[in-house]
């Protein structure tokens, strides 16, 4: 099979990044990263959550943000909102997209959201069915798609499963997600194959960790398949909550470098989305971690091209 | 293609790697890594390079360490030798392997050893004629092989031609060098199958820098055309010269992690390894660099499996 030409990258650093980031960062700053992320030529940016302050305090100013951002014609901004409180204060805010989320692991929903897999597919249908209701777009998320930090490996059916509920309750694009980031090559494809037997592969995504080097292969071996959308954080923002000090999700540099290399068209402007990056870096006073970020900057830094 | 059921890394952290490194490394440590990698399970470990002190102040040692070696049974240690000096002190010193190199990129060669790629490959004949005639392996390994920090993109048959002299020459391996780590899947690949023309797959390897994050996906793109042998830098040892700050060497512990994910037998004990790499970073007062050794040790920190 050939690669696709075009691919989707949806920027995941304003949301799934930061809220792994103990750093309080100002709202301001918030509303320029993404702004500077869709100046970027992202096409879609995740701004915030709509959860409760006291479970992610990183996240208590999603309607302020919402609210001062600066839209960019033609970019989606889902938000993240996990119940129908967290619905109505996104739709309040000026949310037109959200985003839901299971797990494709019973003890990762126990541990992580403290109900079971169906229970957590049931406390969210009302979210997309409102959301539905008001002509707005509902993107899902499935984690633990490959392997989960309680269970160990995850059987590609499992995280079948759950795609395929996401998808059939109205999801228009459901993100696979090895929050983990163990999945290698073969192990994401067998595990997309499972999902694309009940979900069309255009509305896939691949959501990896880069936890233990392997988001870029893993990316790869999907495009191998078809897939054309992929999550990922700028500057890699996030780190892992499941290993100290290792990384998170992977990097929309590294992501971009391969794409660019491969030909596929993303119409990101690499120069834009590094100066995002290290405008972010600076407010977290930290280096560059994506390797292709590091690489350009110092050739930036060498005056090189 | 199936992907190859068992694949052979050569170590190159204390020759490549090291002398990367500015900070002196004691001979009785780089005689310790070497050991500790042996015993980890590499079945090769370049150990270090004849060559001029005054060029590579790091391998003024060699023959110390190759006197000093405990040599495991079954284990190869290669040694650079770029010329008939070099080699002679190399077998004066013990070794029974040797390596020597060549770029696919004229400008590199200008600028590295100050002459050209046909001046080079002249150079070294006599090392290879010499070695053979002692019935010594030698291993070629081209530099290069897809972009240039001066020329820009290298044409995939100027990879080729290099590695079939190399060949025809004697060499019994020929390991095809991504030096500054620009290198795709798809670039890489198609710069193996022009290299396939000449030398059979069984006698190529893939020696790729992880400058930009894609060695990884490099290693695996390789896998899918039936390459079977990686070189790799414990600890990603080495770092890039031409770009301050960024990655050099894909790390052993990334590509047996990929491997191993992959279900590809390298015979290598990953725990030892991990170990390996502690007993150099921590002379070098250096953290891991390698995600999956962060990832792994923070498991093992957590008492995890």
């Amino acid at each position: 099979m050939s690669l696709p030409r075009t691919v989707k990258i949806v920027e995941v650093g304003p949301r799934d990044g930061l809220q792994n980031e103990k750093q309080p960062v100002p709202t301001a700053v918030k509303v320029e990263l993404i702004e500077r992320l869709a100046d970027a030529g992202l096409p879609a940016v995740e701004a915030t959550a709509f959860v409760s302050p006291k479970w992610v305090p990183q996240m208590a100013d999603s309607a302020e943000v919402m609210k001062a951002l600066r839209r960019k014609e033609g970019v989606a901004y889902p938000v993240l909102a996990p119940n129908l409180k967290g619905f109505d204060a996104a739709v309040e805010a000026g949310a037109v997209e959200v985003a839901v989320f299971g797990a494709a692991s019973e003890a990762f929903s126990q541990k992580n959201i403290n109900c079971s897999v169906a229970e957590s597919i049931k406390r969210f249908e009302p979210v997309v069915c409102a959301a539905l209701a008001l002509d707005m777009k509902v993107r899902g998320y499935v984690s633990c798609v490959v392997g989960c930090p309680y269970e160990g490996p995850v059987a590609p059916q499992k995280a079948a499963e759950v795609a395929q509920r996401l998808f059939d309750m109205g999801c228009y694009e459901v993100s696979l997600g090895d929050t983990i980031g163990v999945g290698t090559p073969v192990a994401v494809q067998r595990m997309i194959e499972a999902c694309a037997r009940h979900v069309p592969m255009a509305r896939l995504a691949g959501h990896y960790h880069d936890t233990y080097g392997m988001a870029v292969a893993n990316v790869y071996a999907s495009l191998q398949l078809g897939m054309r959308v992929f999550d990922s954080s700028v500057a890699g923002l996030g780190g892992c909550p499941y290993a100290a000090g290792a990384s998170g999700n992977v990097a929309t540099e590294d992501v971009v470098y391969l794409l660019n290399g491969l030909g596929i068209e993303t119409g990101i402007d690499m120069d834009r989305l590094l100066d995002a990056g290290q405008f972010i870096l600076g407010h977290l006073g930290r280096a560059p971690a994506a390797k292709s970020a590091r690489a350009l900057l110092a050739k930036r830094g060498a005056g090189g091209a």
